[in-house]
């Protein structure tokens, strides 16, 4: 394998796939990134046998093959090298020679045979989005994934298609995150739920950014995201999502729409005083304001009203104020929507289109 | 104790003094910063019994007082206020009402007699630098004193004053920097030594910019920094520093000039292949060129030449990459100097005025 490449684009292509990488493979090639060289493309491959990446990047291409190469030195090397025409060229031992400018670099590799081959992905089922729109969707709810390792099937987003209706979940058993859209190309063969790692996720979620759409391919066991040079196949969690839409009030009795900065902001500040994950903020709901407050044994008390407009009657709830902000933080909104029966029974927050929060209040 | 300031001259004050207190102190007051309000000042103070901070920052002051608040609670609270006047107001019970626009905390603190009382510092020894000037001489030498707790000694900072010139010294017993002054108000009553613990050199390090002078002033068993707005007292470490001067030859054969910003790229570069602390980057210096090579049995290879004007014998010469790189990255010359013997012998780096770097080489 023989080519020739400008440092930049090898250095921005290597990002794209050096996260997939475990360092602590049990199987040595699985710490390696695969290059294969053809059609005038240097393409880079890496994966952790549930997640693969792949991207293709342009190169003056002076004899086609293979090799692979510890993706973390070569990472590394990639990133120091001035900007300039990059020549690396593979020899039958599988050494590979890195040069640029005056810099010079023999590497180690191993053959690409060891490389465990990744099958295409049926395609069962296809959806399109725009980039920044998944990506979006993905910020929105992927907090609320549970860590709890026990609980594998909410390790994952749930991806739901019904009748032209698709909707991402997220949820750890505590507070529940949805976005719901209208699919332009609706069609009933594309119903079905699948369940993506987070993992997969967090890789997107940098990756979906700038001009362009990506494809989702679904067949039963994998997903392929199609990002026109990257492409990332996964495995699907397998098990049976909880039927989230139980944990939705059917209606609700007070409606309260606040300003999303300001809320953020004075939540902030109340809830320094709150020194554990067991305490919460209270929110007193009145006719022109919220006024919210915490106390804790150890530090003091604290409270700060802010305006909001109110439908309902004069209310006390209480939260954990980190299961509040994670939407805050996240929406776009100028204004979000706070509906709720009573104290004990969950409250939804809306916000961005399509996107609905389901948080329980705390006893006190 | 009744007071109004800004929110963000308190927010200034606090982020100066919060840095020297332990959350992990067994005293519970050493938790606190104290709080002391007079003649149109309130002062924050911060100790953990070896170093100790104080600022004081002009305030509306209502009521005379004092008292201490938790540092850390307090810190975050003044952080998250939004820009206004600041109301701070103690009762009976030293708990602290802290209000700005419509936040309101409660905060408990504890009496500020439970504060440990510092001595002044009686005036042995008076030095001045301008705040930039001392700050670059910290700068230039702190990264080379030792880590290893047994040698106490060298985990703080000599400062040597010998018939007019001013030593800062460090080292860890593998290298040693040192930046040398002419005092101008030279006078052999300063002759002497002290110690600075490495903890209260961090600390000026990040206080130690903008205009102004810096006053230090020195007795036997403590320093202290005035800054004018803050004042810093540090104990001194006790014992006898090494004799550094014998480290450094007299005489040297072969003597190259570099580029500091080149060297610091390349061995940059080469030194990826150097995958643990033992391994060495290889000098070969020639009439026009260095060659920095590296060589490791699980990666690979590197090597890279780069230009410098030299006189002496072609030589081999390799060093611990790590040492080389702390000089390269912290001085501001174009060019540096490397003065050496032999591979065997203690190699000199000469840069900005007054500093001198002594590095042993390693042995192949």
């Amino acid at each position: 394998m023989k080519l020739k490449i400008p440092s930049l684009d090898l250095s921005d292509g290597l990002r794209k796939v050096l996260n997939v990488v475990s360092s602590r493979s049990t199987i040595p090639v699985l710490s390696n990134v695969l290059l294969k060289a053809a059609n005038g493309h240097l393409s880079l491959s890496t994966t952790d046998l549930e997640v693969s990446i792949t991207t293709s990047i342009e190169a003056k291409i002076e004899e086609e093959g293979e090799t692979t190469l510890p993706a973390k030195k070569f990472g590394q090397i990639v990133s120091t090298l001035p900007t300039g025409e990059v020549t690396l060229e593979t020899d039958a031992s599988m050494t590979s020679t890195i040069s640029c400018n005056q810099a010079r670099f023999k590497i180690m590799g191993l053959d690409s045979s060891e490389y465990p081959k990744e099958a295409a992905v049926e395609e069962d089922r296809k959806l399109t989005f725009s980039k920044v729109e998944l990506g979006k969707i993905f910020r929105k709810i992927s907090y609320a994934v549970s860590t709890d390792q026990t609980r594998y099937v909410l390790n994952g987003i749930l991806l739901s298609i019904r009748e032209g209706n698709f909707t991402a979940v997220a949820t750890d058993g505590r507070r529940l995150a949805l976005v719901e859209k209208i699919l332009e190309d609706a069609n009933s063969a594309l119903d079905g739920d699948v369940i993506l790692p987070i993992k997969v996720v967090n890789e997107l979620m940098k990756l979906l950014d700038g001009e362009g759409d990506v494809v989702v391919k679904l067949s039963d066991s994998r997903a392929l995201f199609d990002l026109g040079d990257t492409q990332i196949i996964t495995k699907l969690v397998e098990g049976t999502y909880p039927n989230y839409r139980q944990v939705i009030p059917a209606s609700f009795k007070n409606t309260s729409v606040v300003n999303r900065d300001i809320l953020f902001e004075v939540l902030n500040r109340v809830s320094i005083v709150v020194t554990d994950g067991a305490s919460s903020v209270k929110a007193r709901l009145e006719n022109t304001s919220i006024i919210l407050s915490a106390t804790s044994s150890d530090v003091g008390e604290a409270s700060e009203p802010l305006e909001h407009s109110y439908e309902g009657e004069p209310s006390n709830i209480a939260f954990n104020p980190a299961y509040l902000k994670d939407p805050l933080r996240t929406l776009e909104c100028d204004e979000i929507t706070l509906k709720f029966n009573d104290e004990f029974k969950p409250v939804v927050i809306l916000g961005d289109e399509g996107f609905l929060y389901v948080i329980m209040p705390m006893r006190n």
